[in-house]
């Protein structure tokens, strides 16, 4: 598999298809065609042989595409065939439901360190977790045997810092939901989700 | 302006573009250059310039942008000049984090009504709010004289439920955070921010 040409918007359909055949996986479906696994993507059957054709060669024409076998491949291509060890930067009002939030650990993704820097916050409990000192982010993240990916959650002003500490910690990739641009080194990935952002872009389509 | 040509890459920076000329304004700075401007939300002076032009002629060569102008033109084009009214319908974990996100009413979208179907949060107080039983969903918004965008929070498997009392209850803009694929009809703009998702982006970039 050559993992460098597979396009972006095709990774970012791969969990798309996975979502849909992990429900299908659980109704003891064992076959689905392309035509009904596109649709509920949102994609057409053309464009979903394209994206599996980068996997390998699956499905015969007429037959459609074995559901445990595609799990399988989509999953080892995305990475979910380990866990992933996560920290969370940032206990405000959206670290905690992201903490909170059942969907990650289904899917390989566990939260290992949370982190503050509000004195109140630090030492509490939330969840399963106590919530650290971001002054002692490098330190902890060595305690817990080093973390895959960070999450901020932190005010705008104090993202970038947080970015550079978690990357001098040997995190490499980084999910910001802080409502700033961020600068990463080439060997860390960065994915944005800016809430005002998106609410912008509908109110784009609304005027 | 012909607003059905910007394609979406564009309108989707936008938003970056202006948050950042808006911090530049509270500096009191007034010109930028385009080079400044691009490189701070991550593209290039040349798409910088190729993005604006679909909102007019600005910017002199060699001059730079008038950062208030350009406020102005941008704010009007994503529709930034009114006020929108947001309901949102989920107050598990991450409804009440939305809700408390101070960014939103900052940049002009209003949280109006919120929603749930559990009888222990329907009649609580949330911020200056009062949770609504999701059953009466289209008599509250008329109440509250129509909504213009509303956002998703619920488990997936009531989203699309939810998603159409929203559209019967003329709602034109929705922003889903459930983790699965909507159908809306096309006269109605649905984003879709899937957390899940973002991280198996991330963890196949790890892989």
């Amino acid at each position: 598999m050559k993992r460098k040409r597979i396009p972006q918007t095709t990774i970012a359909r791969l969990p798309l298809y996975l979502r849909y055949l992990l429900k299908l996986a659980r109704k003891g479906l064992r076959i689905i065609s392309s035509y009904e696994l596109a649709e509920h993507v949102g994609t057409n059957a053309a464009q979903l042989r394209k994206d599996l054709s980068y996997l390998g060669e699956f499905g015969t024409r007429g037959v459609g595409y074995d559901v445990a076998e595609l799990i399988r491949q989509i999953s080892k291509c995305l990475g979910l065939t380990k866990e992933w060890k996560i920290a969370i930067v940032g206990m405000g009002k959206l670290g905690p439901a992201l903490l909170g939030y059942k969907g990650f650990e289904q899917e390989g993704f566990k939260i290992v360190a949370i982190f503050d820097k509000n004195p109140k916050k630090i030492g509490k409990k939330m969840g399963n977790l106590v919530v650290s000192d971001v002054t002692n982010l490098k330190e902890v993240i060595e305690k817990v045997g080093g973390v895959d990916i960070g999450i901020i959650t932190t005010p705008a002003s104090v993202a970038q810092k947080v970015a550079n500490q978690l990357i001098d910690a040997g995190v490499r990739a980084i999910l910001n939901f802080a409502p700033v641009t961020l600068g990463v080194p080439s060997n860390v990935v960065l994915r944005q989700v800016d809430l005002t952002t998106e609410l912008q872009i509908l109110s784009f389509h609304l005027t």
